[in-house]
């Protein structure tokens, strides 16, 4: 990342945009090296994100995303409403199976995750709040696509389409077939698509204006060849978080099996 | 706010501070005005941060934190790792009782709640995450204050202290005994403190190297007079996730009746 003709204002953002999950603390070199910035302007600015809380220093010295970030990013409306509207439906879902239940947005042409409940015992969690994967190897991604206009539906199929396991689904005509299904449906069961151990049940959430704005899934262990089971509560919970958004569900379609 | 003398880096940041959760949409001119900025320069500025993603335009043209910045922000440690290791432990809390669970941390004189669990029915949600609330007429806040030792205890009392009920403790004596009685006990009861319908129902949260680094809660009604059989199962649940975060619980403090 060459960060010479960017603004102050862009190098602050390039500054935040270094740490990820797989790198959440960092130093002020390693830092300077990946805005490939001088070690002297990269400490003042530092120092102002840091004074913010935009970053925090840990005991060691190292970097890291500050609590007040975390505090101004939570008033995102598009994370923010959903979690508030959907939480309590996520738990009555999760209380009812307890298994893994999410709620992800669709971004660019992947999908965030906004809100998760998981137990101890469920299937091990692969998605936490602000996690990014791809659309079309899990079931809120295939949801997310097939409810996102041919354009974007195109563009994805054009690939390329990364397997992730052996059964992930990579040929554009099979998975045209499969975002049809869904449309036809409601619902998308994506069995061992993204890891060996996990199938996900997943399903639309509406906002007011009828549109997809984002997906409820469960993941269940596929070994129990159970899915097809979680459907119908699956779709209850996400009319319901849609009916709760203001949606006005006009035309029920009753979840059929395929 | 005058933001004459401030950097780039400072305005951006300002720039993010005036969204609240009372101001979550504001217009190009709210914010120059806010920032006694003029409109030009600060729509350079929006630009850019839209441009990231840590702003984000509605269908009306007003500004609103974007997804981007809330993904970011969640990868902040103090929030995401105490999220992650206590959900589980709120899941069970929550699943058991079925009143409102969160856990919260200090920060500067304030607690900010991090995560929370509430259902359809219980009393009224009164801490989304990100939410900062006063130390003195919440459970968590009292827990907090009463392990942050004595420079900060004698700070806080010197108040104001502001009543948020006629029931408030806002007299010094009367708190320090509180605090006092949180250290002896291992547990905080805030009746009708913070609002007349709840009664708040602590115990705090240790890391790895003991110290108390957060607090849970259950907010149960205030009318039905069963906070205290409530203590069990919060100071169970804290001590699991202090274990689960690392600490060694040495001393185990039965808690007791005051």
């Amino acid at each position: 990342m060459s960060t010479g003709r960017l603004s102050s204002t862009q190098r602050a953002l390039a500054i935040l945009d270094c740490f990820t999950t797989d790198a959440p603390t960092l130093t002020l070199s390693q830092i300077a090296r990946r805005l490939r910035q001088p070690v002297s302007s990269t400490h003042r600015q530092l120092q102002e994100l840091t004074h913010w809380g935009a970053l925090e220093r840990d005991a060691s010295g190292r970097y890291a995303i500050g609590l007040h970030l975390w505090e101004v990013g939570s008033l995102a409306p598009r994370s923010k409403s959903l979690r508030e509207v959907s939480l309590p439906f996520l738990e009555d879902l999760y209380e009812a199976t307890h298994q893994n239940v999410q709620v992800a947005v669709l971004d660019g042409d992947e999908v965030v995750y906004v809100e998760r409940l998981f137990s101890h015992a469920a299937t091990r969690i692969i998605a936490d709040p602000g996690t990014r994967l791809p659309l079309h190897p899990t079931g809120v991604g295939r949801v997310l696509l097939a409810h996102s206009g041919t354009e974007r539906i195109n563009e994805v199929l054009r690939g390329p389409l990364q397997p992730y396991t052996e059964y992930t689904v990579v040929d554009p005509h099979q998975l045209r077939r499969e975002l049809a299904a869904i449309l036809r449906t409601g619902y998308a069961i994506t069995d061992r698509q993204f890891e060996l151990v996990s199938t996900s049940v997943a399903a639309p959430i509406r906002g007011p204006d009828q549109s997809v704005i984002a997906a409820l899934s469960i993941i269940v262990p596929s070994r129990d060849g159970t899915a097809h089971g979680f459907v119908p509560a699956v779709v209850t919970a996400a009319r319901r978080i849609s009916r709760a958004l203001g949606a006005q569900l006009k035309h029920p379609v009753a979840p059929a099996r395929r």
